[in-house]
Order: structure tokens, then sequence, then C-alpha cells
């Protein structure tokens, strides 16, 4: 395996699977993932990293396939206890999973940051590449809520939003709460700066990657790289293939299809790759000012995730 | 059954079979306990309670009689994943136990005090009786540690000495951190004023009862119903039954039989039950000014609880 250095944003389940391709062709000791804080919460006193554990969890084989977040045969024993209590239970932690967020949450309280915790989870999990959170500070994305219901101009958190209401309410805005307070975590900055290759994972560019770059620092840091830069596009032929980021792009006055990506992609990129079926459009993604590379981009086996990812590093 | 109203000052799983016994011969609404919070922790971010949970579990039948402690049908994932880690695992919280310590952690940051939590509880297992902690206040049981090692003089909190240890150290002294600041939650002083007849149950007089009086107006309380007071010898035969209550008499320079107790609780109780075993001190206990009863305390059986309370509430 080459001993390329290679640097990816990443929210959570495609950054995942991006990831586990990318290791699969060069030495996962070159590898630095630089993982959106965005989604975290706390949840019965807990610190919930949850794009940070679904790629742990994922490069460790021991993601639940079917639900494509959470651990594989977990048990459910403490929330039925918390159910018996009438308490929070839309948030569902399983028991082996419980365990990382304990963890977390008594190592935060000894006074370590989130990316020492998060080196020692991934040891935990024997992984050989590095996650880091992209800042150790805090930063919370906000979701404003749209529509003619009681909820119109309430603002949620984003958990409330996709979890909570399952991301089935319209979106009228977002917010990175605390982002212009939050510096960059040891390790992001240079990452960007040493990588032979930087990779826009194909997450949700509005909600995963976007609150990675309102990390003061990391925006400019990218934008000196583009040269070197492939996006993956996590539209495919118009529709996410995971979440709400089709609808929120429309909601949020975007168009959801490659050409809408690569124009929010373009300034931070030189190239986007696109999947076969959009090939028809790779023109329209020329005029926005970002090289189209067609190449399938679904990854369902760990073949398709490493010929995606050797496609990426040889574009 | 009776609609005597009964008050019991109460620590862990003594107590709960203690417990266990009057809520079979009165009517359960009128039994109020009042329990040590001095054992209580926070570990993993989350605040556990161990002398509610003993008497809620085990009075909700759901208790694991092989430990004492604990649920029954417990599974041990979320500690599994603590331990891939190298976190902290001597305090062993199971799966569904942990349901309990994440919904009180979560009311805790809703702003509810341990008393409502501690009602939502127990209504949650469906008991009729109330179960009240003696405070609603931070109090801590702190253990100065003895001998000729390295930990000599040493302070640790009540679990660190207990569980960590093993309560296999020697002790030097004992202090209730935070009481002197503490309150009594509502209904503590109601609930030692109404009662037909207080009990202080079979628990460790000295990391047990003695926290629960450390709570500024308790003593005094108590002190006022001395007629109406009956106490339950933890020692029988010169030892305890579980637990080190035993050796910390010893070490903290009194007496380790129903002497001793009868000497410790002679202020505050106008009746102490003995065990059958312990008939040949009677006289001796007399003569500490504390009337003794002499009947089976051993409670192997709920038959044998529901024995030993008609003795107490008779006595």
């Amino acid at each position: 395996m080459s001993n390329t250095l290679v640097t990816v944003l990443a929210g959570g389940v495609g950054a995942a699977r991006m990831l586990s391709g990318i290791i699969q062709v060069v030495e996962p000791a070159g590898v630095t993932a630089l993982v959106n804080v965005g989604d975290d919460l706390e949840l019965h006193g807990l610190s919930i990293s949850p794009d940070l554990d679904t790629i742990t969890y994922t490069l460790a084989g021991e993601i639940n396939p079917e639900t494509g977040w959470g651990l594989n045969g977990e048990s459910w024993q403490a929330m039925d206890t918390v159910k018996r209590y009438g308490g929070i239970s839309w948030f569902g932690l399983g028991d082996r999973d419980l365990g990382t967020h304990l963890y977390r949450t008594q190592r935060y309280r000894e006074g370590a940051n989130l990316a020492t915790i998060t080196a020692e989870i991934t040891a935990g999990w024997g992984l050989a590449l590095k996650l880091i959170p992209v800042t150790n500070d805090r930063l919370r994305t906000m979701v404003t809520l749209d529509g003619d219901g009681p909820d119109d101009g309430l603002e949620v958190s984003f958990q409330e939003y996709f979890v909570q209401r399952r991301h089935g309410v319209p979106v009228k805005a977002l917010r990175f709460d605390g982002a212009s307070l939050t510096s960059p975590a040891p390790g992001v900055l240079d990452a960007l700066a040493a990588a032979h290759r930087v990779v826009i994972a194909p997450s949700n560019p509005v909600v995963s990657i976007d609150p990675v770059l309102a990390v003061p620092g990391v925006r400019d840091a990218l934008i000196a790289r583009r040269a070197d830069t492939v996006a993956v596009s996590p539209i495919v032929a118009g529709a996410a293939l995971k979440g709400p980021a089709d609808r929120l792009l429309k909601e949020l006055g975007h168009e959801a299809t490659v050409v809408g990506i690569a124009r929010w992609y373009a300034p931070l990129a030189a190239t986007l790759v696109i999947d076969e079926a959009d090939a028809g459009l790779a023109g329209a993604v020329a005029a926005e000012g970002i090289r189209p590379v067609v190449a399938p981009t679904v990854m369902r086996t760990p073949e398709l995730a490493a010929a995606l990812a050797r496609t990426v590093l040889d574009a």
C-alpha cells in the first residue's frame, strides 16, 4: 500500500464508508479524518459524538449493518429501564454503545479533551488511521424549522431535528452555534497542509461538511489546497443515498443535483466525483468551474468502496 | 393490614429486607424510609444512589439475589465496552441498572431534586411506600484509611473504600462531607414526627445510619421520638451479617457486639431487637439503658422478614 497522506473531511455514514475504502488502498497510518462535531449532544448526562462513533464502529467492522449506526450485537436493557420511568427514549442508546459514552464522559470529567478521548477510543478498537474532531470546543448545529405547524420558526438541536423528528419536517435555516469561538483541534490544519490528497467525503454538505468548515481557519486551509482536493458528490441522480441532504439543499435554496453540489464545492475542490447515473450532467458540472470525474459512487460493498477510493486518490 | 404509620431509617441491603417485611404487615402507603445518601457517587458523569436503588430493586422483587445489589437478569455489555478503553470498571454497572442512573442524571440536569426523582423511580416500579433521601443536598461519607501501607491516612470516598478496596483495608476515621450544609428533604422531619413507630433498620450504624443522623435536625427529631423508636441490631453473635460493620465498629473504638450497638443507640431508641444468638447478652444490653427484645433477626426469607417486622412493630 502507498504511503500517500490523505486527509478527509468527514460526517458520519457516507464518510465512514469512504474511509473504509481509503484504508484499503493506502497505509491507514497516513489517513486523517477531520470529523464533524455539530451533531454532538448531551443526554442523560452523557457526552455523545455520533459522527465520530459511526466512523469508529464502521472501521472496526462492528457497525450495525441494518441501521448504519450503533453497534452490532446490541441489546437495549438500559433504554428499557429508562422507558419504565418515562424518560427520554427518542435517541436510542444500545448497551454496548453506552460504554463509549460512559468512557467519553468520564474522561471529559477528568479534564481530557475530545481529540485525546477520541484517540483513546479508536485505539481501543485497534484503528490505525487518525480520527480528529475538527474542534475540541463546543459547536452545535441548530436547525430552524419551517412549515405551517406550531413548530414554524422553532430552533432545535440537530438531533432533535434528525432523530426525534426523523428529519421529516421542513427546515428554513441552519446555524452553527458557538462556531466563531472555536479553534481547530491540534493537528487539523497540519493535516490539511501536509496531505497529498484532501477528500471531501460524500457526507451531507450542509449539516456535516459545513460545520467542519465553520471552525475558524479550516475553510481557508482547505481553499489553500483546492488543487489537490477531490469532493465526492453525496447526491446521486437528484437524491441523497441516505438522510435528508436532497431536501435540505432544496429547502435552503440550492439545487439538489450534482450541479448544485458542483456550485457548492467549486470554491473548495478542483475535482468532483459524480456517479455514472449523473454522467449526462458532467458538462454542467464543469461549467461550475470544477472538474467532473464520472465513477460508480454507491459503496454497497467493501470492493466498491476501495474502487471509489482509488478513483478519488488518482483523480 | 393495619394503617400504622412507620418511618424507617435506612441504609441499603439490611434496610431493604426490613422494609420488605414491614410492607407485608402494614399498609405500604403508611411506610416511609429515610434513606442514606452518603454512599452516593458520580461516575461516568452519572449520578448513582446505591442505597435508594438497593431498596427500590428489592421491594420491586427485582434485586439480584446472589449479590444483594443490582438487578436480576442483568447484562454487562456497557461495562465490557468501558473495559475495552481501559476505563473505570471497579464499580459494576449492569445494563438494566444503568437505565436508572441515566434517568436520574437526566432529571438532575432538568432541575429536579433527588426526592422528586426518587418518587418517579419508585413509581416506575409500582412501589406504594415512600422512599425519601434524607437530604436533597450533597452529603458524602469519606473514609480515612489506616494501616502500615502507602494508603495510611489517605481519605477516599465511601465507594472507593467499600467497592474498589472491597472494604478490606483498616479505617481510622469517617467524615460526612458537606453534612453541616444540608437540610432534611421535604417530609423527613414530618415522617419522624407523625410515625406511630420509628425503626432503625439493621443497617451499618457507622456508615449507613450515622450519615442520616448527620443531616441537621434529624438527630434531634429522632431523639424526640425515642420512646417509640425500635432499633434492630445489625450485629449478630459479634459479626455483621453482611459488610464491614463489625470491623468498622472495632476500628473506630466501639464494641462489635449487641452491647456496643446498645450503647450506640441508647440515646436514640427505647428498644433494641437482638438476635436469639445474643439472648445471653440481654442483661448487658438493658444495662446500657435500652430495652432488649430477643427475636430471630436474620431475614433469610420473606416470612422471617415479616415476622421480624411484627416483632418491631409490637415491641
